[in-house]
């Protein structure tokens, strides 16, 4: 018997009981005082995650659906963009900003590596005519299991006018982002990662400077616009209907992570990263990410040679009912990602690494069987300690 | 004690307990092969819902987002587009082609009115060149309660080879649309409606004839893309990440909706409205739409002269926790509009009726209390003999 599934998926992630009733509560007006209250609540809460005291406007659609509001909103054809990307999510944004027009520059690091910030900050120290309008980052790279240091990179950018976009759909509230004190000026974010509610909404924050490119942008806009968003806003609604059973969620999710702390719930995220990578370099595999740079959203695990990634994976789903993500494009089959976002108890994450151990000596890796499990509860007992 | 709130718009509608429980499933991983399973069969269970055998495609959104994703897909910039409207979101459906460059000609019919085939066929008729590249229409206009009927306008185009986009969200399900009889080229719906679902989800249906559109089409694009959609629903996946808890929602509708039978559906909302429209005349007030285009998914009462509109639905909403919707508009106040689609029972009519009686006398309209609901009851009687 194995039970219920174990989602270890960097987004979607399992949710918590307390927001699956809250959303199954009746669905209301949506141009109603009741709905009203409910969308400022979700809204200023949305602000203290991303640590700012500016604009948010929250959609109905995807995270993606937020990086193409940023692009229309913030970047006008023809302007010049720097696109950083460390994988397959930073080439998405890319690739958005040039479907609409923009003179995209792109800066490409190795996946399983964090930008640089030296060669950002070089590269925008010898734009001297201040030609990038815009430098599009991703907050952490779900692909390859990385985080970028934001603060250093924008503290590298030093005072270069470009306006810092940046993708923190699965990193928000896994990994630190001070929007207002690091000096980013747009965030997009998503209901399905740290937040711990089902997709459905995608959030936009961004503050007085990004509001200025927007006075000037020329990109076509309607669903996505700004000005339409913030003019419902003052009205307490939304310019279209809103997915209404996901605010209910995020009502309850922001309760939640309020009654935890945002400290805390960055402190449990890392303690989650340790104990996993900790656990898989006793078992003797090796990591995609170095220490330093390594998301506490999830990790990247590169398969023993011999045995391919999506053997384990499908093992894993098998015998155990345990979903891992594998690796996406040049990374299939080479690595297999555990993610530990929003809803994970450090009981599942033991569970799941004896699970793998086993899955590793039935495929036949040669190792000690239980040294990985040993290392995570020493890990735990440690915590408990301190 | 008024107990639940009994909501009466024209969507979102009240959800049944099938539908709840199906949404309060754990969420699973959106690229495997069970989503692919549930992915298949909504887009399949849509396409049945819209008469069509050609495609669908599912978007994270609003409604207005799949208008707009008609617009980027199907339009170009400079294209001389017809946009027929009747109220609110045939204005929306405008002001979006327009916002994305096209040549909007705007036809407008008195609020309350169906849009006249004639007219527009003549119009058509007068553009001997072929200029006009795209007709804009509603098919049930919810801000004020009319249907257009689309399979005469459609006939009065005769072969002129212009798209027609039919914006179908609150009608689909509710008003009959037979897409590939009548010749439709594109529909959008969303989940909210007589899907009996939450918002959330967008449909957007559309033929060969609307892709070869698409491949000359010049607007940017990336959210709204269909080839990414059709490459991506190839493999049984979502470019992005889809609302999986509003798909559970969908599936579970759809069986819903096949065990009830698309033709007893369409029925049922017609004798809704119907049996709404007889006593509200026999009350004594005025309809806003006449008898010939009365839309089955809402019905727009005249509030009496003296008493406002929104008196009448502050009352409702106080003292019953009854929700009508308001006027938009240059209707505000003048009339308030009963939903009665998707979930509704015949029982909830005849409580929301009386409830409206009681209304009125409390607000001073002199009737024959009781008399709406008689005709109910007559309606609802001579039904079930029949």
């Amino acid at each position: 018997m194995t039970g219920e599934q174990f989602l270890m998926l960097p987004g979607p992630t399992p949710l918590p009981n307390r927001i699956i009733r809250a959303m199954s509560r009746p669905l209301i007006n949506h141009r109603g005082p009741e709905f009203k209250k409910i969308l400022l609540e979700v809204t200023e809460g949305v602000k203290e995650i991303c640590q700012t005291k500016h604009h948010v406007l929250i959609y109905p659609s995807s995270g993606t659906g937020g990086l193409e509001a940023a692009v229309v909103n913030f970047i006008s054809p023809g302007d010049k963009v720097l696109a950083v990307s460390i994988g397959v999510f930073g080439d998405r944004f890319a690739s958005i900003a040039k479907k609409f027009g923009a003179e995209v520059e792109k800066m490409d690091f190795t996946w399983g590596e964090a930008a640089d910030p030296e060669i950002i900050g070089e590269r925008l120290k010898k734009d001297i005519n201040r030609e990038i309008k815009a430098v599009l980052i991703t907050h952490n790279e779900t692909s390859t299991g990385v985080f970028n240091d934001l603060k250093a990179i924008k503290e590298a950018a030093g005072n270069h006018p470009a306006l810092f976009l940046v993708d923190a759909v699965s990193g928000l509230a896994a990994v630190d982002l001070k929007m207002d004190e690091w000096g980013i000026d747009v965030v997009v974010s998503g209901s399905q990662k740290a937040f711990m509610v089902p997709p459905g909404l995608c959030f936009l924050a961004f503050n007085d400077r990004a509001y200025e490119a927007y006075k000037k942008s020329k990109s076509p806009k309607f669903y996505w616009d700004i000005d339409l968003g913030l003019e419902y806003l003052a009205k307490g609604q939304n310019p279209v209907t809103p997915p209404i059973s996901i605010y209910y969620g995020m009502q309850e999710a922001l309760k939640m992570m309020k009654e935890e702390g945002l400290e805390n719930i960055l402190k449990r995220h890392k303690n989650y990263r340790d104990m996993v990578r900790e656990s898989i370099k006793s078992v003797g595999l090796k990591l995609l990410a170095n220490d330093e740079n390594a998301s506490t959203a999830g990790t990247s695990v590169i398969a023993p040679e011999g045995i391919g990634a999506n053997k384990i994976r499908q093992y894993m789903l098998e015998k155990f009912n345990i979903v891992l993500a594998g690796g996406q494009q040049s990374l299939n089959d080479v690595i297999f990602r555990i993610g530990h976002l929003g809803y994970v108890r450090e009981l599942d994450l033991l569970a799941v690494i004896a699970a793998l151990e086993i899955t590793l000596k039935e495929l036949g890796f040669a190792f000690d069987m239980g040294a990985g499990v040993r290392k995570a509860q020493e890990f735990l007992l440690n915590n408990y300690k301190g």
